[in-house]
């Protein structure tokens, strides 16, 4: 079962990685996010990690990658649950994740997409 | 990272099973899962199982219990993204999976908590 799902929550896609990340499961990350977002027309992806140990490079570079595609199909990525060693380690190794925003938690990372969603003013609420 | 992470969305909380479910592994959710539904004080429970392309009757018993424990709690099990060779071997096994109320997938699973959240009559909304 060489496949991580992804679930719609809402405006949402939410995607847990609880296995690592090798090369053939990103890109079939990669393949089923954008068919999905192309099919929910979903604004935003929370991807949650908290069940990681270690994020490598690769995985870095994976997730980035997700993102820049995420953002080329008109949704926002927010990453979610990094563990602190997890923090540490990439940014030793050099990676900063740039264009992925972060959350401590899922909750938190919803309530970052709803904002960003608000914000554009695309919707009728302009303060 | 023989670990299941729970996540919490509002007042439920989300778990997402994509590796087979052994004996020892049933153990540590079961045990996360209570310590979380006590600290968090959810009163809901989303089991997705869209990744599973094989439910014995082990994994069957243990989904089953975990409903019984989160029940005993205070919150509602629902169990979501089912494949439907996956409802096909269940009930050829014999598993009924009694207790646990059952949705298509994530979103629709929400709803239906939501929906018996409101049904009680906890909060004042009495049409």
């Amino acid at each position: 079962m060489e496949q991580i799902p992804i679930l719609q929550l809402g405006h949402f896609l939410l995607v847990t990685i609880q296995v690592e990340l090798h090369d053939e499961l990103a890109m079939t990350l990669q393949d089923d996010l954008t068919t999905k977002l192309a099919k929910t027309g979903a604004r935003g992806v929370l991807i949650d990690i908290s069940a990681l140990e270690i994020v490598d490079s690769f995985i870095g570079r994976a997730l980035a990658q997700i993102a820049g595609i995420s953002r080329v199909m008109d949704a926002t990525t927010v990453l979610t649950g990094m563990r602190p060693a997890v923090a540490i380690t990439l940014v030793e190794l050099g990676v900063t994740l740039a264009g992925i925003k972060t959350a401590l938690n899922v909750d938190k990372g919803m309530r970052l997409l709803r904002e960003s969603l608000d914000e554009p003013g695309e919707a009728p609420s302009a303060a």
